[in-house]
């Protein structure tokens, strides 16, 4: 049984999300967006070219007035064929001319925000021709662009996310005790496939003391028998993201791994329960956080305790100690303590989560208790 | 039988690369470099984060001292396994700091040359928290960074090339006519990595029309007899890239279709033949595109001839009208001229190139002629 592919964005959907992104540019005082090949870019118009290169290809969002991509020529015919072309204006340039004097036109005076992932080059090659023009990184300015999902969107991370969730019930069948990391990896990366993942973004096996390195991705060593097991995967199905942590035990456990264990289980539960519109995000940080810190483990626990997803497996609001961006129905993110204690082992638990009217609904749903495999 | 893996590079070979980037950067009275994850960095350090994300990691190169490597606190323990990491200084920053803070004592006043791919969000970070640095891309300032390659490099490209000159060698024996691009396409990637690489970034099959749209990659238009069919295709091969394209035709060419190809092939032997030290880049371009000019088609080569190639597939140097860098023994480029016409077929010529002492010569031994297929 195949599964239905969620009806493509149409022209209208992304007419309807320039119209608001320029909104928020004019509530936000901004002269308007400047959006380079990425995330921003397929989010605000479905376009991906052929490859990201030097060639500048550029959508200019006006605060008022109608959007226009720069193309390098040879680029065109792929641009014209975009879902959203029918609403934007292209203008072009080959190679040898200035791409940034074909830019300058559609850039008056004022401050735009520009697409976190934007090329340098191409930042200084503006801020070089245009003296009239500042920027700002989009997520200082506008990070909550992409951040609300609509329904659309939710179906298609809650899709990724059971998909993620079917390969680790079927992880948990496979042999770790003598096999390699990244044996069990490319079975991870097979599951996440056969589940309809068209891009593996990352496949963390990270075994005994490797699983101390939060971003261990996988490695030769040999999986043993007493190894706890830090399983970290996602990528991309129908284009958003998911992101699932669990951590599983070859044989019988001592009382510290199950103590460590429990203890990331309740900072994880902790964090989802503070999940409801209005609170800022660095509380759900602070909240998983001091579950562990009262533990005595605070220490090892080094880094934030979430990201946003969507069409990146990486993106605004990042649960983290400064943010206070308030949390909205629709956003999505990431909830993922983690103890490591350097040398020995680390248990990291991850649920992507969705704000709800009232609360938090989970997209992952997989038991949080330890997993025993063999 | 399997190919020799070429020896790794060393801490000595990573030293000897930063201390000649220091020199140039000295040279062009700059202050140092900004180098951030991607090709730079890898060709600096031999460091690849496991994802390039929106946390800052930057190598930091003086004109005058020792180089510096701001990561990620999470990702300190694999940064400390690069190969370099025992000539660099690591500087770490965690979740919730600010990253630009952590980089500022590694940055004294002056002007520095910048990754171009750097994220505009980390430049724009650094130009608001350190006004007395300024930056200019890597490109403007350092073109030729990586562009002169040297024997491992050059022997790494030249087995890149070699495995896509095998590639095509097979293809010409597959069935064209009734199958799809992409049916062809996939064969491409196949016969890439089979023959040893490790990722494949293009794989393009226009074939009638779509030959006429230089960026076209492929599609489900089923390959017809008559068809002329561009076949343009590469990818890494022990972290260096091939690039070449040929032009086949389903079946018997008409005259002009023959008429077009030959001088397509022409103006390739052209620009090689003009390949020797001390001529300026865009000489090729201009000899190139004199020869399709001289023969009324110079409104149908719509690019420039060609971009060096190297660790990524698109770098300086680039051949195009402008550029007046002089060409240097171990320079690597592609020389690709091509006629499209619009609506009815393309030709492209393409071989990659590397300066001589007293010439050219190429990386990729195919046959220019049109080759017939089925």
């Amino acid at each position: 049984m195949t599964e239905p592919t969620p009806a493509p964005f149409t022209a209208d959907d992304f007419a309807a999300r320039m119209r608001r992104a320029a909104r928020s540019a004019a509530d936000a005082g901004l002269a308007g967006l400047v959006v380079t090949p990425g995330p921003d870019l397929r989010y605000l118009t479905g376009y991906l070219p052929v490859a990201i290169t030097e060639r500048l290809t550029m959508l200019v969002i006006p605060a008022e007035g109608d959007p226009s991509l720069v193309v390098p020529k040879i680029e065109r015919p792929d641009a014209e064929r975009a879902v959203a072309a029918p609403i934007l204006r292209l203008v072009d340039w080959m190679d040898g001319e200035d791409p940034y004097a074909a830019a300058a036109p559609l850039l008056p005076p004022g401050r735009y925000a520009m697409s976190d992932s934007a090329w340098a080059m191409h930042l200084l090659g503006l801020q070089d021709r245009l003296a009239t023009t500042s920027y700002v990184s989009m997520t200082t300015a506008l990070p909550m662009l992409r951040a609300v999902k609509d329904a659309d969107e939710l179906e298609r991370l809650a899709a990724a996310g059971a998909a993620a969730d079917a390969t680790y019930g079927e992880i948990l069948g496979v042999r770790f005790a003598g096999r390699t990391e990244a044996e069990v990896a490319a079975d991870l990366a097979a599951g996440l496939v056969a589940h309809g993942h068209s891009q593996v973004d990352f496949t963390v096996v990270g075994s005994g003391p490797n699983g101390a390195n939060p971003h261990h991705e996988q490695g030769d060593r040999v999986i043993e028998e007493g190894d706890m097991v830090v399983l970290d995967f996602g990528g991309l199905k129908h284009g958003y993201g998911s992101d699932t942590t669990r951590t599983v035990h070859v044989g019988e456990p001592t009382d510290e791994e199950r103590a460590v264990h429990e203890l990331v289980v309740r900072a994880q539960q902790a964090g989802f329960e503070a999940v409801r519109p209005g609170v800022p995000c660095q509380e759900i940080d602070r909240v998983a956080r001091a579950v562990i810190t009262e533990a005595g483990y605070g220490e090892y626990f080094i880094h934030r305790v979430g990201h946003g997803i969507g069409l990146t497996t990486h993106e605004p609001p990042y649960m983290v100690e400064g943010e206070e961006t308030p949390l909205e129905p629709g956003m999505c993110f990431s909830i993922e303590p983690g103890v490591y204690l350097p040398g020995r082992f680390g248990v990291r638990i991850e649920d992507i989560v969705t704000v709800t009217a009232d609360g938090g609904r989970r997209l992952n749903s997989t038991p949080h208790e330890m997993a025993i495999v063999h």
